[in-house]
């Protein structure tokens, strides 16, 4: 037994749709997110600055006292290397992964999408973790880098114009491809979930990334003896690098809850985690 | 005569449109350049993460020892107090006047649209600004959150499906208020330029508040004698916080020019301006 919270991470409000999964499955744990608002997106952003900006946000959570680190931001979990993810003090796990695992488990012709940030589709994080497990599959990828922006401006309502004509433009691209299962490879696309699978008009499966990391965690932490003892719901605190206001505005829609009395803005680059004066 | 530099600074390339309209009107000027690509986009943040980070980087340009700066963006234009900017130990220009001035010039109805990004329209700088010079002036604003990743993303071609589409869903807002001049109050807008133009079917001016704004600092230089007694061309340097090659990339497509040689990464977060070791 464990009573530690979990840290979750991400770029922005995002990795509300993991932590969201993460709550339904393990509603006696605690929660530390962290949403790096004010230097978010990352998706567009160099290898090294998102791999030093994430290593600045994981010595934040080290000093929550955090029993496990989840990467819940595709552009992170597809760049962060191994060399920085295996030497941690705390068990780390990405959405690549367990995305990767649950489209293999799911496709029946081998022919698998990925849509995600340019980041991650650059570097084939999905496409190398997918050949890891079946060497055949032939991987599709597609950036979509408008989607972010698209859903941090709340444009995610079902019957939202501009989202519809942007996601089509985007989907237009894997038509050909005849694929039977598309990744949702950046935690904002869940958000997008109905609009994408109606504008599919064929038959695809989607995988959110958030989803199947969750069960992954709930599958660790079980197998290890590390959940928590505790009977009643577990608490979480949201921590950000913007106005906590505008964070809880947007996490409203993503969370349908109100989280303002427990979200916290605060400055990793200047003080490594202290509340700014 | 001064020969120092002019500082020119945005959270990003936008920032480009102005500087190329400087070196057209002063070709014998030395000009700092620092776009905060690490940290982009500044327009979805918060009023205090935009003045701490205008803060950090002004400083970084005093230490470049500039004669004058100018904040070629509209975001932190909007944004810096009067307190913070008039307290500088050198003159400093954003772009709402000099585009505010132009516009009131030019509209023969007194009725002025205004196009940028979330905190500019939210904080109705320009808005403000025309009402100071025609008290009577109708200013219809419109926020448009997606050109600046529209552009980012290289969307700019006067062909480019997807910018027409979401140019001309903004634009509808504006058709029922009869404007005659619209102010392109973000800097990255002017890429734009030709799709907006003809996207309006009816006759309607724009603004480019990079122009304008070069227009006053020619003015201003001349003035008070303050311009480059050089008779070579001036040089320009290019500082960012994400790749300079990434930046170099995107900038090839603002100034038509292959600038890597005088590019270079820093980071001001931590260094005050050292170059990351």
């Amino acid at each position: 037994m464990d009573n530690r919270p979990i840290g979750v991470f991400d770029s922005g409000v995002g990795g509300l749709t993991a932590l969201r999964e993460i709550k339904a499955l393990l509603p006696h744990e605690d929660i530390v997110y962290f949403g790096d608002t004010g230097r978010l997106p990352y998706g567009s952003k160099s290898r090294d600055t998102i791999i030093r900006f994430a290593q600045q946000i994981i010595r934040f959570l080290l000093s929550k006292d955090v029993k496990i680190l989840v990467a819940a931001c595709g552009t992170i979990s597809s760049t962060l290397p191994a060399a920085v993810s295996e030497n941690l003090p705390v068990p780390y796990f990405g959405v690549v992964e367990p995305a990767a695992q649950a489209a293999c488990a799911l496709s029946q012709n081998e022919r698998i999408g990925v849509i995600a940030t340019k980041t991650s589709i650059r570097n084939n994080a999905y496409g190398r973790a997918i050949h890891t497990i079946r060497p055949k599959a032939r991987v599709f990828g597609c950036a979509c880098p408008l989607l972010v922006p698209l859903v941090e401006d709340n444009h995610i309502a079902g019957d939202d114009p501009i989202a519809r004509m942007i996601v089509s433009y985007y989907l237009e691209n894997l038509r050909p491809h005849d694929i039977d299962t598309l990744i949702l490879g950046c935690t904002h696309y869940p958000m997008l979930y109905d609009i994408i699978n109606e504008t599919l008009d064929y038959s695809v499966t989607l995988v959110d990334p958030g989803r199947e990391t969750a069960r992954c965690v709930q599958t660790f932490l079980t197998m290890h003896g590390m959940l928590s003892a505790r009977e009643e719901r577990g608490k979480c605190s949201y921590y950000m690098t913007d106005s906590a206001e505008d964070f809880c505005s947007v996490a409203s829609i993503f969370l349908s809850d109100d989280i303002r009395k427990d979200a916290r803005q605060i400055d990793i680059t200047e003080s490594e985690g202290k509340e700014p004066s």
